[in-house]
């Protein structure tokens, strides 16, 4: 279908705000004698706080609040940000205090200081004494499943958050039945987000005695009702506004700061206090990727048909549970839309230890299970010599495809033109055949790998969404979402949502960006890679519901009916011709001003989106590899997607572009370092943490394979975490190809690969 | 009827943050890097400019522009704050430009600066030079409507912006019946808002290129119209943030500044510019209410029965049109609903002089009619001699009364009780005879006033309201409306009414005070006393959609049909008993988080009122005149006022003391005084003005009638202007009583009262 500005490469509504520095982030609002706050963070990774003396930092002069846990509400909350749910045994673990009488990794907030400015704030912390009874750090999850363990949390057994997962066919039946059995173990790092702009947060209470947040967040609205129940206040009385988001990843899908910013702004009778995290206490106390570590186990026939897979799965959700419980679950959801296998066990066990929350990050789970599973595709292809890409077409799900667990029917599925597109593009075939016979120093080889994931979280989780439009007395109109901008470019692709449906360029439709949770729709923000699937839907509800309200005004203004008019173009025109009735203008100037029935046009929808569709892509990566240095270059990589309709065909290859650099560094170089006895973090910084920069980044190949999702606005479909998920086991894959050593730990960087390759006699 | 938030003197919803000085309002904002303006002002009253050199004023470091009429649109706009009209020929006269190439008063603007700071750009003024060519100044209206007067306004002959008044019965048949025929000559005065807050403006461009003003406004919404027009630009590009208000009788019902600021920013790339007016400036170039002279002639039956009344009137309208011909308009209709009076005829001129801008105040035309007519009826009355009471009663209007030229019906009128009311509680009958025979230098006096009005603007203006609603999860609610909290206690009463829609306590209703012409629903705005009864209304639908959606999403949970259910004490109760239900908040919990039926509960409506209730009063007064000084002290004052249901009764005492107050400036004291050979202004400061002060305020009684208007929320009508309407007639009358000499002529100053009593012989 030809669409006028769904399909184009609209320029981001934001793009002249961000260069030019116009748009307005949480720092660049201020309030008058805002007061600034430091945290004191303990330096052991397992200790009861059994005193703290605040008397000296709080003489000091300027210090307005020392805050400890005798001064916060003794309620315990849940940060994961999560739509509330109504039966109690569905929702996140609440283990969380706004401040601790325990601290439970190194960096746990034990005090807080409120003062006029931040060395004063950093010098009372220094004065503040606290007694500590230090306990056995766990800092694996090996040491926290041993037998006798300390209990992290008193309440939780065995140091096991959950260990919920699922079964599906008989696997034992599938084993038996098999001609080959193949198993892997593969094991994945700790990475963190590192999204440009820090956490960071300022609370006040208002002139009607509600406390206001203006914070980076995700998720505004679920981020009032999480302070509500941090605090024990009714909901209604926190109001949270979230300005332009510098990026979150997930990492601003939890609630890191709010709670404690608002008890500190009540601590100092309202007055407003910012909380602004430095990049190490980001990296340290805001979530990072969990660790995985699978064990894969595969039943297949000789001409390598799957019978069964079982997945286990130990999770390492460090000292919170945050969103463990929930990323281990999908990550055993998401897979299972791409290949048919008849038995499936997926037995996950998600482990608190003595380190940093693990928590929400793009992928949520699945780059880890993705990266195991395709690894292992990797492993079976050439345990029976079958080509990896046949192999996998040998497997994929087909149209139509209802998932056992979920009950969710695959309507639309291109991981099959995918494939072909990928391998076009590397030229598979033809390199293959170069590749076949390497010497010298220098090895190169050829991967892929695939994923399937979802468009939002239904049936798991709650998916509403609301959208209001004004139309205004020129034609343009206003657009107001709770969906969340966060630099992903929802803005524009929601706006172009928003134009088709009521034939206006894009510059006519003025987005809203700033969600306050007073006046912005109801929605649970970003994250699930949601917000063109589920948001776009309340968007085109929105747009559809305005444009049925004008053309039945104009019925009344013209005795046209109808059903027989549309909107193009700025005009309302008729739908058989497209010949202009009248300029919309002109009716929307009678809405406002026709005496007898001006009515202004709004609507203010919701919607309860109880559908989840399946995007499908597929990573080819061509690297080589330096047998003498360990340095793995990527020479070609091309990620090609299957998202359904590209609303926006540049945002939609920024995403790809952000989400494949990530998925390199995930492969190549990030890890979160830890000491290995104290716990203390050793590189929660931008420099020690290797993130790539631009020199490793190579150029990245996006294409896409539009399929047509029925229940998508448009045929639209999710992109935002999808791009992440497969380059990790493509680059794996192919540095197997290169190297016959199998990196089945990540990340493969050059003293791992140089060590491996020597140990594999490569080298 | 018992209501349980309606009808009860709840605090304001902002009580304590204006006490405590939390309230912001526009000058408690900024934005980095804030431009300050000042504007240049022409020194005389009617001149050409003919040259503007700015080269030095600009080269001034710290100067970043310099704007004279060469910089702005020429397209000429109206300033008056009225919804748009779709018909050009009953649109305001649009006679306006940004800045001026002709002066037509003392202080009209003709360059304006915009620079780093306020001493830089007075300075920079004084750089700027300008060659004048004077004309001569027209002063008063004589002088304009002299044969052979310049025009001020070259599209406008003779000077009259507006003569269009109304007939109505026969009246020269009338005056031939009458037995007698009484005739006078009234005068008002000039007088000025005096506001607290001074009018302030800032503009920048925001990230998407749109202007945003925010301001210190009574009608957010129509500036975004006016600032468009004046501009030239689409309205949708132009948004208006009304932060709280600090008054504004009118002179905020008015474009003052709006369109200047917003040039301003445009000219230096949409950084953002602030223009504060001093007192001076608002004294002199926003607005003030227009001077009338009126000649009244009546013809009566020898019992006092009214035949025919004609009205002439002149209102000086200063340089521009402003409200002018509108408000010579609405001084002739609402009268009307007072005294049957088989023959009127109305007939204004509104005549453009050189002084500065009258417009909009408190009362729009009325308080300068209602002294003439209640002045004049006390003519009547001592000519017949009637007691002035009797006279009033004999031709007062019946319910079911039907405005002829308007079409409006009277569905409820306590004028009667009112004056029986006013009465007791002034002792009248006693206090007359009291005074009977009075000698010495103190003479006492009773006087007494009535007045009719309007709620609203209804069937001359468009009365468009809207309110927003949305349920939070601890069943509270936000309420959003487009109606312009100033300092009058809207945002209170608007919230009483929901609350007492939807069974709630006043504290859980969240009003969002701000107007954004970005999510506010669409409203006119604070004037005509229509908030109460116009936007009340809205708010009521909202209040009432977003009930109804409580009671079926109920009936869904629990199968009690939504007919049998009602909202009390924040319960759903059943209807027939109040038994119980469930609470409020687990259904509002429903709402969010039900997996299946889950949609938050929001109403956005708009309501077109083509209503107009009649409020009415009357104010009694008794005052001592000194012979000797010519001072007169007002010993007791009652106002009584027929409002409707009083929605909250300690606001609504509150409106009394503030309108009877303004009512003693206007009868007393208060007078813009100008040179008359240059119309320079005299007395356009706070210093020589004489507002009264508490000191000259006497205690202020205040009583209602609680008539139950069938189209008001809740029985309610206006209260807003009301009560500053018939305090000067009725001091006047009562210092008649006390003296025998009739002030004729505002304002009755110790100087004009000892220079009328020694020119009567009285002294």
């Amino acid at each position: 279908m030809a669409y006028s500005v769904v399909g184009q490469s609209a320029q981001r509504v934001d793009a002249v705000a961000k260069v030019t520095g116009k748009a307005k982030y949480t720092d660049d609002f201020f309030e008058r004698d805002m007061l600034v706050a430091k945290i004191l963070r303990s330096p052991y990774a397992h200790a009861w706080v059994r005193q703290i003396d605040t008397v000296q930092a709080k003489a000091l002069p300027g210090v307005e609040a020392v805050l400890t846990y005798h001064d916060v509400p003794h309620i315990k909350f849940a940060t994961a940000g999560h739509p509330f749910n109504l039966d109690p045994k569905h929702r996140d673990r609440a283990d969380r205090l706004i401040l601790t009488d325990k601290a439970r990794f190194v960096g746990d907030a034990v005090a807080a200081v409120v003062a006029a400015d931040e060395l004063i704030a950093q010098e009372a912390l220094s004065l503040i004494k606290v007694e500590y009874e230090e306990l056995e750090a766990l800092l694996t999850p090996d040491a926290a499943l041993r037998e006798g363990a300390p209990l992290i949390h008193a309440d939780c057994p065995h140091n096991i958050l959950s260990d919920q997962g699922f079964h599906q066919g008989d696997l034992e039946q599938a084993f038996g039945r098999a001609d080959v059995i193949v198993e892997g173990e593969y094991q994945t790092s700790m990475v963190q987000h590192c999204h440009l702009e820090n956490h960071i947060s300022y609370a006040y209470v208002d002139t009607q005695g509600r406390i206001v947040i203006v914070t980076s967040t995700q998720i505004p609205h679920i981020i009032r009702r999480i302070v509500g129940e941090a605090l024990g206040i009714p909901w209604g009385r926190v109001r949270v506004i979230k300005p332009y988001v510098g990026g979150g990843f997930g990492a601003k899908q939890d609630a890191c700061l709010e709670p404690l910013t608002a008890a500190m702004t009540l601590a100092v009778g309202g007055r407003p206090v910012k909380l602004n995290f430095t990049r190490e206490e980001c990296m340290m106390d805001t979530r990072r990727r969990h660790d995985f570590t699978f064990r894969l186990k595969s039943g297949l026939t000789k001409d390598g048909r799957l019978l069964g897979i079982r997945i286990e799965a130990i999770s390492n959700t460090g000292a919170y549970a945050s969103h463990g419980h929930s990323i281990a679950g999908a990550a055993g959801s998401k897979y299972r839309y791409l290949y048919d296998v008849p038995a499936l066990s997926y037995e996950p066990r998600t482990v608190y230890t003595n380190l940093p929350v693990a928590g929400a990050m793009r992928g949520y789970g699945s780059p880890q299970l993705v990266y195991a599973l395709e690894c292992h595709m990797e492993d079976i292809a050439r345990k029976i010599q079958l080509d990896p890409i046949d192999l996998r077409r040998k497997n994929l799900i087909k149209i139509g495809h209802i998932d056992e667990l979920s009950d969710n029917k695959v309507l639309s599925c291109g991981i099959r033109e995918c494939l072909e597109k990928g391998k076009a593009l590397i030229r598979w075939e033809e390199k293959q055949k170069a590749f076949e016979r390497q010497t010298g120093d220098k090895r190169r080889g050829l991967g892929v790998a695939c994923f399937s994931y979802a468009s939002g979280t239904h049936p798991v989780g709650l998916e509403i969404a609301g959208a209001r439009i004004v139309l205004n007395q020129d034609g343009s109109v206003q657009l107001q979402t709770g969906a969340a901008e966060i630099g992903q470019g929802s803005d524009t692709v929601l706006a172009q949502i928003a134009a088709e449906v009521l034939g206006l360029p894009l510059g006519k439709v003025h987005v809203r960006s700033e969600q306050d949770t007073d006046t912005a729709p109801f929605d649970t923000g970003a994250y699930a890679s949601r917000q063109t699937y589920i948001s776009g839907m309340a968007v085109k509800k929105a747009a559809e519901a305005v444009k049925a309200k004008i053309l039945d005004f104009v019925w009344g203004m013209t005795d046209i009916p109808a059903h027989a008019l549309d909107l193009k173009n700025e005009q309302v025109v008729y739908k058989h011709s497209g010949e202009t009735v009248l300029p919309l203008a002109e009716a929307a100037l009678n809405t406002y001003y026709d005496t007898v029935f001006a009515q202004p046009i709004t609507a203010d929808v919701s919607n309860n989106a109880r559908v989840n569709a399946v995007p499908y892509g597929a990573t080819f990566a061509e690297v080589e590899v330096d047998l003498k240095t360990g340095k793995i270059e990527i020479l070609e990589i091309y990620n090609v997607h299957d998202s359904g309709t590209i609303i926006n065909p540049r945002l939609a290859e920024g995403q790809v572009h952000g989400g494949v650099s990530m998925g390199i560094g995930y492969a190549l170089s990030e890890q979160l370092l830890f000491d290995e006895k104290t716990g203390r973090p050793l590189n929660n910084n931008l420099l020690d943490y290797k993130l790539p920069t631009i020199m490793d980044t190579p150029d990245i190949g996006v294409a896409f394979v539009e399929t047509a999702e029925p229940t998508g606005s448009f045929g639209a479909k999710s992109l935002g975490e999808p791009p992440t998920l497969s380059p990790a086991p493509a680059i794996r894959n192919a540095v197997l190809a290169a190297t016959g050593a199998a990196f089945n730990r990540l990340p493969m960087n050059p003293q791992r690969v140089f060590e491996k390759l020597k140990q594999a006699g490569v080298i």
